[in-house]
């Protein structure tokens, strides 16, 4: 298996949720416990460093008791890492919750040259020859560069240690079908949408992941923040958007925090 | 993870039901079962006794056999606690069946200085400019200003053994969706509904918690009461106030006793 | 935990349904089974003859290997006899497959004292300033009393020895609604339904009791039959009436054969 | 429990699907293990041999390993056989999958004598007053009776040794409800689901058998077959009639291989 | 159990996907987890080998440790395979996550010779008394003759590592149901839903297969592609397209990655 299965455009995010089995952990001597936490501590702390690799161990609570969530470019390493957790003493303690496998993109809804171009002239009244015109839609493309990158090769926040997960997808009921509306329409429910969530851009920061295909639902949130009140309010408020509260479909809610490697057993009371 | 993770407002609930592995704790000698009733009736009556921690141990009937409820403000001690209670002897034998997260929360459709001055002038028949209007504005923002205290930092009761919860959401059906509703309608819906549920207001207490974005539901429901045909009377009843019987979602339904740290062993017949 | 919790009105129902986990039976030593089966039985016999207590241990077939209904007016005893069953040997070898909480009670929807009035004098044409009259509704309300008390104080028939049990709901459904139905007619509904029950009268013999707010169907249904072939018959035939067609939402059914305690190890092959 | 429990009318009829678990299996030694098979072996052979049963194990593909179809009058014996199986020591490798309680019946919607008088008068054109009109009713009414039998009592085919097993019910939807339709209406839909599936007569054998009040489905169909392009091929083409296309809920599908109980250790690789 | 099961028509195709009991596979001694290496490689190798067997081993991500999907004619092979590989060493380690039987089968809704013969003349202007007519219908011919047999008879393509699974049906909803809609509405939206899927052809090859009446979906489609995001975006695209946005409905996805037998250990880290 020598080959690395780089998905063409974005990359891979993995999602997991364990729980301990706690009969099974005490059945290891105090020496064997001792060694299953220095190997995860160190397995841990060396497949995190990898080049391309971010890895972020959640302490879980209620549903779950341990957690990862990866992201790499690379399917096969994906594959081996839940294999590599497996293999340790302390895997072998683990009992699948949840996972969830998905893919970074960048929206299909996103602002486009015309879109801003249309803003510039119909809202901001610049003369479309003019020279504020053209710095004016050099901007914006900066800007929507660095947003899809941004969405494409995402950075896990390390300075919000509340972490919120939840799988998603879009109605399609016998009277209400995300995917029977005209692009046009559901380009302006998301924008709105979008809107709605960046009032909470200060109190928290979101990852949306595409899984159509690749597992049961169609998107993942991943919700990082500080306050568990600010995952609340944002998820709450944007319920009543039109295209959450008649097209959004949810699945289960996952809430953790994060820890860093070292603190696996003080965290996990191993 | 030395720095606490305090929500904004309110404090953090969580609900946990667990079965006890019976065959598990059969398997311990003797003084090993004393010894673990020793070790988690310590670390119940310790944690329980925590600054700003409120715990209750549940003897639960039917679907679970042990529970446990938290109101602490802190995230990051909820983590901690039931991976505490997962690292004793005791915690081994239990299987969890259901956990519930949310956050204490003053609901959003209550009664405004405005709703009160339109009830003082309308209804009472009260001079606007009168000083009874004055103090009659006073009084209200005070019982206000303590329900809505009671609400975001609430006292579980001790008067009443019977514990009763149930996770609920509002529906959002292709005919019927809460969420599109205007603020209005929703408040009026659930004033209604408030008032279905005062009338039961001596015979059992509740606790409201929100859940968006946390938990499965949205909200979580804890009734404490001394008669199970009160828990019965008011779900029943409410069932047919029109917020219920056309927006109510309601989740599993667990029934529990409470019970004093030093009950456990002969409560749950270990 | 001494006082004890009996409701306000009506005796708590408690079903409990079981599998064998019969690796862990076998791993007991011959002399263990034995004194296993003797404790099992002899605590059966002991709480069945408990005063208030009804206790009716089933041999399940399908879904589950071993049950038990207890009625009992105390919520505390109800807890206990889980406990005390789960702390046999035999007990740790119990898997739980299903348990229903609910309560014993009369229905809302009796025939009133107008109602029977208006039977007198529109149907039977009885002077309603006559005698007769008078006699007449003195026998409806000996009638009704007598199957109040019935209700509310139910005997567990021991003539019957298949017993059929499933959990039960009214529809809230978005365009049939039975919560939205006034209550003459859910009242209507429900009188033509007890009467295509009654034709089945003399071949079994039905426990209705509520369970919402304490469990997660509104009704459980328990029928004590001699013959499954009536049983099917009569969920069947029912399942036509408008009440249960439209408004009729059903749990699992589960069906097994009462035994007496000291058959236990015959029936169940330990 | 000496007395039977035979139904008043009809046999009754149970599936059991099990998986095996292996790791249970492996920990027995080789004795144990030959001992095991020859144990389950003699029971099946014996009590397949009983006055009034039929007894079918069958080699599961998929969701199951192992499963037995049982076919005898008395509901006790039933559940004698389960517990018979389950205290054998294959049978405490077994892990418990699904299964169905069902009875045999005689469709309520048969052609009728008026039917068939109908039929020979108006498309036969015999004159109602003739000896021909005579011997067709009574050459109906024998075809009839024998089918009747053929309903109430069957015996499983031993030449078709693949079994498929799926429950269904009707619908009771808000806008497609069977329960609501005149029984005219639902007669004609089964006489023709009934045409659509006599073609495939010759290459499967159905088992119709009714569960409604004893179990969680309304019906369960067991199709017996060579050729599993029979199997999808008849339930396909079925699903287009219009009692099926609308009123059809199916549950879930289990297929397996008949064979002989002296095959067991080689067929289930023990 | 001599005689083969084959299907009249098509192959039967099995996907099976396991967990992996890391607490019983680590019980084993290093050594009998090496000839557990072997015994299962061996058994992999030589079953992979055996004429008319089509073997895959794959890697699974999320839900899963590990999985196979077989091809083969015989229904019987399907069933010892599975129990085979149960009765190996690892095999008692493997946990039934998933599966799904189904069969191979030329869709109904290929195109007929009328609809290439209109195809000729109405778009191309080929005169059908022409030699050029009669010779693109003889092409025509050979290309769906060539079709059929690939979709009947199909060879499991070895070139994309990449394999995602996943089950459906269509609706059969109240207001939107494939089964009463005419067939020539169904072929055309198969058709246009085919035509959306033909552009993915070079990034993905696709296996549909038939399981009405074999399992609880009525199809089932396995993609190989050596690039996940073009899983997601065939799968994304495609839920555009009116015959699924209105009509499909979709079960679990699973997703792995093939490797060779003598991968085994390393691609599992066992």
């Amino acid at each position: 298996m020598a080959t690395p299965l780089v998905a063409s455009a974005g990359w891979i995010v993995s999602h997991w949720f364990y729980r301990i089995d706690r009969r099974q952990w005490r059945s290891l001597a105090a020496e064997e416990r001792r060694a299953a936490i220095d190997e995860v501590r160190a397995w841990t702390a060396q497949a995190g460093a990898e080049e391309g690799m971010q890895l972020v161990p959640l302490a879980m609570i209620g549903k779950a008791d341990f957690g990862l969530i990866a992201v790499h470019p690379d399917l096969r390493r994906h594959q081996q890492l839940a294999q590599e957790l497996g293999a340790t003493a302390f895997g072998a303690c683990l009992e699948p919750v949840y996972s969830f496998l998905s893919l970074s993109e960048a929206s299909e809804y996103l602002s486009t040259d015309a879109d801003w171009a249309r803003t510039l002239i119909d809202e901001q009244h610049v003369d479309p020859t003019s020279a504020d015109f053209t710095s004016g839609m050099q901007a914006f493309r900066k800007r929507m560069s660095h947003y899809v990158e941004m969405r494409l090769h995402p950075t896990l926040p390390d300075n919000f240690p509340i972490v919120c997960f939840y799988p998603m997808a879009k109605a399609r009921g016998e009277a209400r079908n995300w995917y029977v509306l005209p692009f046009e329409s559901r380009k302006k429910l998301m924008q709105e949408h979008g809107q709605s969530g960046r009032k909470y851009a200060s109190r928290l920061t979101q990852l949306i992941t595409t899984a159509t295909g690749v597992d049961d639902w169609e998107w993942g949130v991943t919700l990082f923040a500080g306050d568990l009140k600010a995952v609340r309010d944002v998820v709450y408020e944007m319920r009543f958007d039109e295209g959450s509260a008649i097209y959004g479909v949810f699945g289960p809610f996952y809430v953790g925090i994060r820890f860093a490697a070292d603190e696996l057993a003080a965290v996990l009371r191993l």
